[in-house]
């Protein structure tokens, strides 16, 4: 890379494309990161609408093929917002190119990809990372290090769920999310992997085993392409999943697209000897703290607006009681990982993290077909 | 009985004495019951207590051999308030002595005794219910009613728990709600038998399967008696449960003990095609509603307060905004019940409701333990 | 009176006088107040209706003329639960007999009225009440508790209402409440009382000045004896206040029966230095508490579910996490009042207290005419 | 101006800088306004910081001196985010420039500014705009839409508030926004400028008459260049206003710096004949809304995420459920601002508003002193 700068590659250039090109230019108007991000180039194969979205972001030029933009000397960074089944591919490539990797959630579509990924990355002594973006919601950043410090003493239960609406409307055609071969699976897959992520780095520990049930409320759905025509749905509409984790803490994680009134719900409720706390992504700058050692009288539930001075990352973005949004999650992600590359340290989740939530999901796929609780 | 009035025979004078003397009284002074209750007996083990309760609530005599009280001709009615482990033997008793029934949950320790018990009070052509309270919350019986309308369609999800606290406190002694033989189980029995049934009631459909999970947190502890000696925990922490209803529906249910921060938080989420419904026990007045039909603009979830003029029960306190409280469920379940004994009707939940939830809290016993789904 | 017991006789038989005749029951079963109550008498105009009402809640006798009433001499307390214009001419006439006084709210129509009745009270050596309920929610008197204990350090402001919404149907006829003669004024008497004693009470300090502004919304409607009749509204619609207090904190108060969507929110907000506490009457037992003096990162608006074993009155009724509803606090006012009789002690708000919000709602509608600002 | 483009100078480049910086910047990147705004200029007194303010956000060059920037020709925009003392010799010069003027508020410190401003905005015949952003937040703008389609009918109530706490901490020293000179008052300018803004624009109408009541609750402070000095506070701590809008509602705000645990709690409740709506800026992306027509059953509080497509602004972000912030409702105003110059338009709250509020705030100035009613 050039001496202060970092040149980024994008790949993919949809919803996560648009939260990607964002975060790279937010990060040096609110944080410093240590190297300035160049949007060197946007990858697509629509190249139309490739241009226009170039132009919109400020990338610098345009690429139809992949294959050559992982070639380029002048990419330092690979950022992949491509559907999940083209993870493997891509990301290999990249990490034997020596790029460093951004990679968007679900890590990979088979626990052999995840395991493929993160051999080629460590090999290449690469950054990489997994975007699962929400562990840098101040919020939950700040329950991560409440309970670092001991808030919650001995934790006892994991309560979470992700739940959405939008295929509540029967009219919602199959995309490539109602796809196995596209999406691997469902809500499981697409909300699952971020609740297990979330799960893992709140509570600090690992599964031990899992139950998982799925359900598939809507079995056919007329095509995107030609709506006359019905087609299967060929993933599960929602899945429940029930554990233990290592450190002893029971958990129920709940993913579904069937919740009526919940757009983007995602939640945890954790318990512990000392404390507790909850979350939720539609409140997402509030975080609910129970303190067990308040005075007696003056015990409940508090609602901490995590905008404060000292709460990380939300410090640089406005003063206290000024709220932030669903992007800015993005930001933090993006300045962290500049500041990793710089350093030559890691950054978490990193693909040992995808593996493992892929491991999980495998599990929990396994549990819901035989019915019978897995070991992990 | 006598013309106009009912006869009361309590059975037992702690937490659920009181809750049941109070509903006998005040069901006449906000209600209009077609028979007048008399509180005639009320029957317990430690004489001097129980003088002091009578005379607090107004019951004309004690009794400390239940057998008598059975016996006696000018009783109508056997109200249970005894421990679980008891009910058997005591409602069978009364069956056959021709009594109508009002008995507290949970419902027996054993299917087998769940039965026999059904068994005896169909026999006896008697009235026979089982006190899971809940149902007559006015937030919970307008669920129903809005369900029974229409208001959610097709239902896709059930999720419900309740939580508890008590025993975080590690001095919390080993009283007969820890001992197996006496309790049948932990919060799966005590809590989650008010959880399935307010499942089987909202949602009108049985369990085809479900699996369970429980777990042990603190293993020993004190003996109320002598608080220098351990000894084993014989009940699970908690048990989780998942499953899936009849009609369709996939349900989870959370019971624990060791929800820091959560007193007496018994709650649903209830999901369907065209709207949505939640509610805590804790905020036991409200019903949160989703109506996927509001226009687009303005849907919202509406935080209904059950206290309108046209909500049932709730409409013989007070004006609109005035809320009620946790032993009012007592007295409409009271009220209900009167009413049922004049008219010669049925009241649910019944002991068929009371025997079907055994056999699902049996299920969830044996699913913890092989770690397998069961079928119902 | 008779050794352990204490007479009672209600004047009042509506609306007030089930609540009271349910707290004198009450009062034994949930609490162990150094008297007995027995309800002697129940005193109204309509023999029918109150025959009836007798009956329900087990009044010993009726009497239709409450001259006689307090003439008896086995009657040792007069509650009064009467239309406010008819509260001086009883209250006085019942001190004069030396009768203990337990008077519903507004205390009286006029200053004037106040400063008799007190005068008459003091002169007579009774015990003498106003019914301002709300003092004693488990969750107002906790607020007060914390304050009076210094957890909000100086007081800045009080930013109170009480809000309802019967009079936003305008086919809602004109009744005593809307007619001046009968009750004064409209909420700034009915609701402003309470509002302003809930102020006194928990700010702790009296008003320095005042202003206020009123206004009519509604000003005819039909009347409730022959509804094809118009006739004027002859009290504001909705009063306003804002002031200060001796301590230098500042004040607003908003009454109305215009507020669409509230039906008995009576709320408040009030900031000190150190602390903050809000609370409305619609969630009764829940108060929320900001501690300034909380760990910066775990900052936050505390909800307190007023129902542990250290909140007073609430801990005689049921365990953690049950709440109680309207009623309750009228239970707990008339134990108090028992108490203060066997004691010979005072209990708040007193008469005095009733002449000094007399006194404050006198200014307001000063100002309200006026539009100036007036010191009390 | 050159064919597409807009060429904007920025004046000031703290708190209020920043968040025009990233307005301008933003705006072409998730909306499509007519012209695309280069950033030519920033202006500033502090030449380094000014340098670092400017290479951070992209702006083309430096100036230290307003008027050389008033004097260019390729300018066509004036930022103005500069102290309230400034606008009025600014704003006009600029006029008289004939540049377009964005505003930051308060408007002015005297209403006879606020009308030299006005004209010469007038006169010129440029696009003038005060920076009220609250307008375009999302929840807030529903509302105003669904009050003009009727879904309140007759207006009742207005109550609002402005509360922050960032005076609470007695060591806060004195700063510009506490000299009267400066800021014109405390927190009545300061933030009661918003509230009445906001006011204007739900409620549709002008105050008839008003009065206020200020309080000094701190009057010395250390002041900021030397902590060992103490200065006079100069301004009020806290003001409280109640009136009377043109339209018969009756208005109650309240603004202070001294509410503990309030951060930036802009709110208001409104009530109508049909329905009523609440909103808090500290929850922004929700708007409570009751709807008096609901089903008398199903009545209640809908807490709208206003986040659905339908949702004006917030549409052109993220998928429903994921939530904006605070300088989102900066870009909403800066994309009207670029359409409302390209398509020689008003754009709203104008300079005509911005004179009105001022003279809403000095007639409660007015009232403050004299304790009096100020018709208006």
């Amino acid at each position: 890379m050039s001496q202060d700068t970092l040149n980024i590659a994008l790949l993919g250039h949809r919803f996560m494309g648009r939260a990607h090109s964002n975060a790279w230019l937010q990060s040096t108007h609110f944080f410093d990161p240590k190297l300035k991000p160049v949007l060197k180039v946007a990858c697509g194969r629509d190249e139309a609408d490739l241009q226009a979205f170039a132009d919109r972001w400020g990338w610098e030029e345009i690429e139809t093929d992949w294959k050559k933009v992982i070639a380029r000397d002048d990419i330092d960074v690979i950022d992949i917002a491509l559907p999940t089944f083209m993870h493997a591919e891509v990301t290999i490539a990249a990490a034997e190119a020596g790029k460093h990797i951004f990679c968007e959630k679900p890590f990979a579509n088979t626990l052999e990809e995840s395991e493929a990924m993160l051999a080629a990355a460590k090999k290449a002594g690469v950054v990489h990372y997994v975007n699962h973006n929400y562990r840098r919601c101040p919020a939950v950043f700040l329950a991560k290090q409440m309970i670092d410090e001991g808030a919650l003493g001995e934790i006892y239960h994991w309560r979470g769920a992700y739940q959405q609406s939008w295929l509540v409307n029967k009219d919602h055609p199959i995309d490539w999310k109602l796809k196995r071969k596209l999406a691997a699976a469902g809500p499981l897959w697409d909300l699952g992997s971020h609740a297990i992520d979330l799960a893992h780095f709140i509570v600090g520990s690992d599964f031990k085993n899992l139950t998982c049930q799925s359900k598939n409320f809507v079995t056919q759905r007329p095509l995107a392409e030609s709506p006359e025509q019905i087609a299967d749905v060929e993933v599960e509409c929602a899945a429940l999943m029930m554990g233990e984790f290592k450190n002893g803490a029971l958990a129920s994680i709940e993913t579904t697209r069937y919740a009526t009134g919940r757009r983007n719900r995602h939640t945890f409720e954790i318990y512990g000897s000392k404390g507790s706390l909850s979350w939720d992504m539609e409140d997402m700058n509030r975080l609910k703290y129970f303190n067990q050692d308040d005075p007696e009288k003056a015990v409940g539930w508090r609602d901490i607006l995590a905008t404060e001075r000292c709460h990380d990352y939300v410090k640089n973005w406005w003063p206290p009681g000024h709220i932030i949004g669903y992007e800015h999650t993005f930001v933090h992600a993006v300045v962290d990982f500049i500041d990793a590359v710089a350093d030559g340290t890691s950054l978490f989740p990193d693909f040992s993290d995808g593996a493992k939530i892929t491991r999980v999901l495998e599990a929990a796929l396994e549990s819901a077909e035989s019915g019978a609780r897995v070991n992990l």
